[in-house]
């Protein structure tokens, strides 16, 4: 059936909306795709609720083919499961939670990696029951403190979450390749580039885990590529380390005279001054103080020794101490800490090693994985006013533990030999990973091997955002004019004008439309008797739609003009040309 | 693809699920189509899912045949519409309420009239815009006291809701008769009979209502039918109210001793001993007390005359004075309220028009339609001990007003003059409803009529509980072997068993599976290598596929079994027979 336009329940609006920054929010509800109904929580109009349908087809499908059987999970789940594996604590704010009549605690589940466990541990019970993959396409919750870029970060949207089960780590592997698979395949047809970079276990605790990312320049992540292949998100990027360097021969640490040097650049200009050799930041060891919030609400000071050419990195500080919140240090910290003498901090530890001073502090020291034993560093002294040269590491102190905060950069060498990384930003639309057996431990998830003994499943869990590719692709797809939607996910396949008020245009163009819908296709047809050409035309390119058929003055003489939406391109034809094209 | 059961997700259980009452409940989950979660929460299985997808796909062709047009609205809902309503208080415990990280209200949707309501106000402003219906298939909840009956009652289901918007009355009317043609479709094809009866339109202020039931004793409404074609729940049956009778030659009101006769039935033994004439229950008038709770909290009583004959129907007096809840009156509140002689009330008026006493109590006197003027009645003094007979309707009392809360009987008239009522049982599978303008008056969602004056616009809504569709189904289609799905739901066509432990069985039924799948079929193989066909067969008959394939020892002679679940029957035939009949 011909989809009319003077019934279809669709509003173009003139106005971007208030409070919408990126393309794809506004131009999804200008055009009529969503209407917000608070915030980060939107309704579907049909034109949207047709995308999200194309897009959910091409997922069941990919999934089918890997094998994946489809499940449905409620919303609104009880606190148990949640409460075994911590998740119901761990989330904080971000979880919507409320009771039930009978005071029962419920949440709304962000995502349901411990109901998909249960439901196996239910159902299953030995090794020949395995490999299973399972997955659900349904409606998810979180209460973000930010809700922003519309459907980009809601507080609901839909979500594709696929888990594996398998008795064991070869099996994980199979499965894991097979989501893989299948999720490039998925993003292919969607015609969404995309890129697989290694991403952070964390604290899920996972083995493997990669991201498929899509570059654009306006992404919100960064990921770092070599030319040999080496991939992954900065968060998860990890430094070559540098072999070890002897320092037999090498000069007795040094401290020497530093006044008013609190910066990494002051300090630079100074020992260039006062030295007798060429001083650079990289020679310099940077201390930083930074305070810990533990998920047991307790505070904990550390000390990070960094190359005094990099930057902390807010986002892998927050991946390298995760579950723990990374705080600055505070003006009352450095007064509680007297040892702490600012600007002028050197290698620090608790057992007292340090230099300046014997003591014992109780704060950790931290270093870089590039603060590689027998290197030499121009630092402070832990005196005010004062730094040291030639201060080793391994020799003058030891640091408590490596750890990855510092920025990365352009050129640095990718930890697989592979060579130089350069840095790319892009735009997260899947993620694949390794759970192993954290979920299945903490919920019993075990079956019976091919001995009779129990054995801890593995898992895995694979989550594609299906609104939010839509409004990637979206954000991706569109001008000035409106959106510009790929064929594989547009609403329909052409949109038919009649423009102008001749009876023949809409005689003509409503044969054209009935034509190409019984060829097939997905027909929009623009049979607004009243309205202009000019609007008419104005909401084809809003709605965009690949191919507008326009039939108006020349309907008569059997002349209509075909629009490539995404090209602009706009060819007079004759009708029956025009047919044959639109129906390939 | 051929789903074949050695690797598809579903485990049968031997013994029914704990708290399982009712078939559909215990089948369902022993056949693997829905695990619980928690009270009146499921997930759902790759066989439920299937079951579910087939129901909603009659739904969603039938609303577009009807020229509904889909939308999606989220289950979290912020407060503020359904406030604006009165709904977010009316609904008391039902609702699931909660609260964001900011403290920002907000519910759990039991149904969209708001919702839609305002997205109609959103995005159209003239009468040229209308009619319109749009609806969707969505996850509600509601927080049942009782979750019970499985999906039958669940605090999660589906359900399919739409809502019409119409300029006039008669718009209204036309809107309503597409919604309620198309149920009749859908439940044709869902093999479900039906009888649509007038339903109350109560609370919602409607002013039409019809509910589709499925007639069957173990259904849990009451509906009555004339044999002329009139049909009612039975909240919604109205008395026929007889004509006036002439009482100007009536003897006067009379009263007489009544020594221990507090009840009908000793009154009627009494009054045939002390009265010349034969009196039967149906002579008497019963006051009944009761307490209505208001939606304020306040508490009032009321006194209701029905005929003795006549017991009050508890769902008939919920309906007749909802939104206040009906409860017992109490030893306290005749305590309270001397004047109420318990055993011996007679009719009653805040004006102080009683029998035995003048008095102003400021209790309501409402009696049944049957009370009409005219009509003479023995009834209680309100005096101790003392009855009353020749009271006359409308000469020795008035009434407050006139309720509907007595039972209905068999053989009762039917109020359209269509003959006598017989009552019958049911189940209810769907709602129409002319809203009216209730949720628009009180949401603001005006159109500018052809004289560009701005009118409130007229909605009707209409539902489907799509997983209790789904439970119905199967609560009719079972025998103690298990479920027997009709063939528009069934999750498979055709179920192909290999029999046995010859590798020809399993060669032939592969084949046999394979060509049924390529010939459109959606097969189900159980291929399982070490389960005994007694289990297979189990099985099969547990997860209710309409037909089942028995390919075993005759296999290697062609010779195959053709189940029929429904029937039984079990017809041994060759296999070139046996697809051919299959593939139809």
């Amino acid at each position: 059936m011909v989809t009319r336009l003077s019934n279809f329940f669709l509003r173009t609006l003139r106005e971007d909306p208030a409070g919408a920054e990126v393309a794809s929010h506004k131009l999804l509800i200008r055009a009529g795709y969503i209407r917000p109904q608070a915030a980060g929580i939107f309704a579907w109009l049909p034109l949207g609720l047709k995308v999200k349908a194309k897009i959910e087809t091409v997922i069941r499908e990919e999934m089918a083919a890997a094998g994946a059987q489809e499940v449905h999970f409620p919303a609104l789940m009880p606190r148990e499961a949640y409460a075994a594996t911590g998740r119901w604590d761990e989330y904080g704010d971000l979880l919507f939670r409320l009771q039930d009549r009978k005071g029962g605690d419920y949440l709304l589940a962000p995502t349901h990696e411990e109901a998909f466990t249960l439901l196996v541990k239910d159902l299953y019970s030995s090794y020949k029951d395995l490999p299973l993959t399972i997955f659900q396409i349904q409606d998810k919750y979180r209460d973000e403190a930010r809700p922003r870029a519309g459907l980009l970060r809601g507080r609901e949207f839909t979500m594709k979450d696929a888990y594996s089960f398998d008795a064991s780590d070869a099996g994980l592997d199979t499965s894991y390749m097979a989501q893989r698979d299948a999720y490039e395949r998925i993003f292919q047809r969607l015609g969404l580039e995309y890129a697989i970079v290694q991403a952070d276990a964390g604290a899920m605790g996972g083995s493997r885990s990669e991201e498929f990312l899509h570059p654009t320049p306006v992404g919100e992540d960064t990921f770092v590529r070599s030319e040999g292949g080496y991939a992954a998100n900065v968060e998860a990027f990890t430094t070559a380390v540098p072999d070890a360097v002897a320092f037999d021969d090498a000069p007795e640490a040094t401290i020497f005279d530093s006044p008013d040097t609190p910066t990494i650049e002051t300090l630079v200009a100074h020992s260039n001054a006062v030295l007798d050799r060429e001083v650079t930041a990289a020679d310099t060891l940077k201390n930083v103080v930074l305070a810990l919030r533990h998920l047991d609400g307790t505070r904990e000071l550390v000390v990070v020794g960094i190359p005094g050419d990099r930057e902390v990195d807010p986002k892998r500080a927050e991946v390298a101490f995760a579950p723990a919140e990374v705080e600055t240090a505070t003006p009352e910290d450095f007064e509680a800490n007297p040892l702490l003498v600012k600007g002028y901090i050197g290698p620090w530890s608790p057992t007292g090693a340090v230099l300046g001073e014997e003591s014992a502090t109780g704060i950790r020291y931290l270093v870089d994985p590039r603060v590689s034993e027998g290197t030499s560093w121009i630092t402070g002294a832990n005196i005010d006013q004062k730094h040291a040269y030639s201060v080793i590491a391994g020799r003058d102190f030891e640091a408590d533990g490596i750890v990855e905060i510092a920025n990365v950069r352009d050129g640095d060498p990718a930890p697989d030999g592979s060579g130089p990384v350069s840095l790319a930003r892009g735009m997260e639309i899947g993620h694949v990973f390794q759970l192993g057996r954290k979920y299945a431990e903490a919920l019993g998830l075990k079956v019976l091997d091919e001995n009779g003994k129990l054995v801890t499943v593995t898992m895995g869990s694979y989550g594609i955002g299906v609104t939010r590719i839509l409004a990637i692709i979206a954000e991706l797809n569109n001008d000035d004019k409106g959106l510009i939607w790929p064929a594989s996910v547009a609403p329909f396949d052409v949109h038919v004008v009649a423009a102008g008020r001749d009876q023949i245009a809409f005689e003509v163009a409503e044969k054209a439309a009935a034509d190409l819908e019984a060829a097939g296709l997905d027909v929009l047809y623009d049979d607004r008797p009243k309205v202009s050409p000019g609007v008419k035309f104005g909401d084809a390119e809003l709605v965009g739609v690949p191919h507008v058929l326009v039939v108006g003055r020349g309907a008569a003489d059997g002349q209509v003009e075909l629009w490539d939406r995404r090209t602009g391109e706009r060819e007079a034809l004759s009708l029956d040309a025009a047919l044959e094209r639109l129906r390939g």
